[in-house]
């Protein structure tokens, strides 16, 4: 077996997580591998991740390892939410479009509610309103139970804090809790500076998704509680949905090492740059449109079919999303060689 | 943060998941690491292990890696049993005993029934007799859906293939699917010998839950479908569970690596060897009785409780079951310094 | 107590489920209250309750009595989906509006999917645009698993057979099983004449959701299914829902009398005469508007505001679903002088 | 159609559920059956329904009308017990045996764990070992939760309020809420005497399935809660479960009825003196054993295997529970002529 004849060809940019992990997370796993632990948390790598991230967001949390970015999602919100609970999200929100209703099963009924967005983050009016007519008290509708906001959004944009605390204000106002999806959380925090506190429990949120797969992680997601009712059911959640490892010291180690000299936010700002780019360069190429402005690691581009054939022809790799827009994702790991390919062959297809 | 001081000190023979990652294991995850590759599976090194499992297992298999095997359980007993159904395992099954419940809640209210066993392994005759009396047809009743069976089972013991073969001829009698625990399967094939096609769906298994973890795996179990319909439901379970990862690329090539060179074997057969070193040693020490026959990597002591309270005073580690009844378990990277530790321990326990 | 001043006073069309009980229906439970009967469906009632709705329907049916219609709706679906299903349905179906998403509780996760819609009748065009891109096959997205059509819609519009059977041939082409959510299906039946063959499985309809309730039955629906396996499924999911009466025989008789003699076709009848005689008077009346053609037992209104008060203030009961829209109702016993009283009301209303 | 000839024939001592609808019972529904009342609970027979049943228990109550029995106890288990809950109940309990595992799925999740009782009643000794072994705070176990105890019990027996009280003792130390299923209450209270409260929530009782259709009943049972949060959950469980009429008033019609002028604590006297009259007489047949004390309305008899072949033969109609075991259930409406017909019977097999 020859691994690299197994890697796939081309110039990628299909998603973050077609990429490598990254080395200071296999140097962790490594480093962890030594002597025996105890199972399923128990361990002093799990402990310790639970005074690290404390730290790091300046309040006592507890962290739950998960596999994916989807379980995070759904056991978070299923920890916020009754059976009979409604969420709402944005409608472009990878919740509602992406993860097979997983909320919904987790749950035991809850119900995605998909709120009018702009540029991918939730318009406030909308949300108000969707909620004022949701019928709270009323037996024959799921009750607002929820609210979930994606960070960096799944258009490439980046709430401001207070945007995310004006949302969370009309969330309390409904009595809801805040779930943050925060898969690409350090591509925002890359983004908007700030500490990783303001960015989520002082913006209003109680429950986070706290993503590392796209950004440089090894097989590892994590929800973060910030609310103490959410954390103690996550903790039977989590296990029944077999989502606890018994050598759980292997994923707090990765954690642990993630956020060990804000690597999270360097590879973060890798991945924004190289977007970043992308962006500057298109700005340059007649026939060429952004979809959103970019404000993480995601370009959203309109233009001419023909033209996205011409790419893909070129040996570009991406998924191409309507018959005239295409999504292209950056990561820490994307080589500068790449853009430039990209480039070229985005100013060739003019022709 | 030294890694080394993280550890747990002792002389440990708590569980199989508190040891280390195979070297070829982690080897083979930094060899996967290079360039980039599809996500959920669709990448090159997914695709090879269906072939090399299929070919493994002498037919066409579909595997599922999962996080857990919980997971793996829960959702191959989903798979194979309506919301309605009835999975019957022994008294002693680790489904039943210790995963919260996690085959009722993935599969929507199947239910658990235990069956009397002797070792570990389930009574043929107890099982026609349970299932006899299921009420078949009664819709006040869960239906006989699943037979369940651990290989090795969860008193260290090893089902011979024509006892599953025996069981599994009970279960199709009764229009049951069969599912087997594999958690310890390479401890068990390591015992019997034979081709895994022997010890799994020759033998009448439908889907096994393939362990890994225990062995030298990283974070990673499997699934493994023999029949069509099971993985076909498989395909849509698991990724709303939460339990495929973006990265597969990196589970694939653990579980290729597990395989390759008969590494699970080799490495199964250490744990059996340490677990017999210490069965033997026993019948040497008075007033010490092994509960089940030591064919596989656990061994259940029983002795008085002040012997027990000594051993844990001198040093070693493990779970105490009764108040006169332990569980030593070896691994592949149990030390030999680790038995001679123990027997020493017990040896002088008796003073 | 003096029931008659339990009742609620004033003119009312606030839906068809205040009205009363059928005579034929009390005297067919009283009829039934004659010795002792096996319970749980065994009894004579219920055989002849098969035999007599599979003459009705010129098939072999079977029937499922239910509670109520979300009950009914509900374990249909779920019976004809996957937990990873999507269920297509109008934008205004009550399954999606006003039954707390029980689809999604019962079935284990579908999803509910709202398809565009002309007077609540699902555009051909657009399911079929929804059914191409909905990603069957993909793991991440619920996968179409049923077509929900309501009968009458809950606009108060009829599908004729050859829509439903347009619209259950797209369905099947995408390989979806079709409901029928028959609240009103009485009421579609008296408008449409023909049999109901042709209106349910002649028309490609695979369950339905049989009224009874709103036309005249006490606590009492049912389902009707015509494919096998759906049944099948069926009668272990009633039962476990708390959905199979131990004195089944008192829900049989009321179906039966049902049935009987064109018993619910007269009540629809009547029914939809008394808002025919409405949507005639309204053509007369300045400012108000049917929101939809009235082709059975329903009338939505769009008028100003203050004149929607001034209806309630003059004793008028009713819904209102927005600021100038309300809903009217009429009964199979809805008297002549209710709507004399409501065309004097809405008439003074607009002075 | 000639309802008598629909009816079983035979001396009917299969269930309290063969029997008629009382005559209170049915002219309370006719009586309702006048104007017209809003839906799904709001009329005032609903709301009267609260207050009368408040007054009947002395504290403030809700009351929540279900379909069955089944539904009563799955939904009330449900609001007491998280998905990750454990429900103990005696060995013979019908939540265990004979609801197809309902409370598992309404609840997501919840185990059942069968506990030791002498007679149908738990054993507090028995009850206590279990919840002391449980493992409270272990996220691999299901966490207790809920005691399930039955009153009058499956064998017929009834609980002094004391020993219920010593058992919701045990359950209140270890965190528990407490349901009783009352399925047969009014047994239960006809043989104690003493008020519904010292019965129920002054004995340590939080939730209760109040039977009714057992008792003359016609296709309703309830669930009265007296713990706020259970209720407060029921609300929105009841509706989502289908179990919420929309013509409600019949429902409250009849449980209103069902305890004016103590028709239920009358309806059981009958009952139970019926059970009384075969108790005494059994004990001058030779080679007739009861199984349990007949505090009730249900008599357990164990007798040859051929004596139970001839009261078939004889016309006598009952369950046979093992070769040699039968239950015979007394009625409000079994008639003298059926006991004498069953003690013929029975003198006439040992012959």
């Amino acid at each position: 077996m020859s691994a690299p004849s197994l890697a796939d060809g081309g110039t990628d940019f299909r998603s973050d997580n077609t990429g490598s992990a990254a080395p200071e997370i296999l140097a962790a796993i490594a480093a962890a591998n030594i002597g025996t632990a105890a199972g399923y948390g128990e361990d002093q790598w799990s402990k310790q991740l639970h005074q690290r991230f404390s730290a790091l967001f300046e309040t006592e949390v507890r962290v739950f390892p998960t596999a994916t970015g989807t379980a995070a999602n759904a056991l978070a919100l299923a920890a916020a939410s009754p059976p009979w609970g409604a969420i709402y999200c944005s409608r472009d929100a990878h919740i509602d479009s992406s993860e097979a209703n997983a909320p919904s099963f987790f749950s035991g009924g809850a119900k995605l509610v998909a709120i009018d967005s702009r540029d991918g983050r939730i318009l406030p009016s909308a949300l108000d309103a969707a909620l004022g007519a949701a019928g709270r008290g009323q037996a024959s509708k799921n009750q607002p139970a929820v609210l979930s906001v994606t960070q960096a959004t799944e258009l490439g944009t980046v709430y401001p804090p207070d945007e995310v605390q004006a949302l969370a204000a009309i969330a309390r106002r409904h009595d809801l809790k805040v779930h943050m999806d925060g898969a690409r959380l350090a591509n925002a925090m890359a983004r908007l500076g700030g500490t990783p506190a303001e960015v989520t429990w002082k913006a209003g949120v109680d429950v986070l998704s706290f993503g590392m797969t796209k950004n440089g992680g090894l097989m590892c997601d994590a929800i973060v509680a910030f609310d103490a009712g959410i954390a103690e059911r996550l903790a039977f959640l989590v296990r029944r949905a077999g989502q606890v490892w018994s050598k759980m010291r292997f994923a707090a180690a990765q954690l642990l090492a993630y956020v060990e000299d804000d690597l999270w936010i360097r590879n973060a700002l890798k991945a924004n740059a190289a977007a970043a780019r992308i962006s500057a360069g298109v700005a340059a190429v007649p026939g060429v449109r952004l979809r959103a402005p970019v404000e993480a690691n995601e370009v959203f581009l309109e233009l001419a079919p023909e033209r996205i054939d011409a790419l893909a022809a070129a040996g570009i790799r991406f998924f191409r999303r309507t018959p005239n827009l295409i999504r292209l994702v950056c990561r820490y790991d994307t080589a500068a060689a790449d853009i430039d390919a990209l480039m070229t062959a985005l100013a060739k297809s003019s022709r």
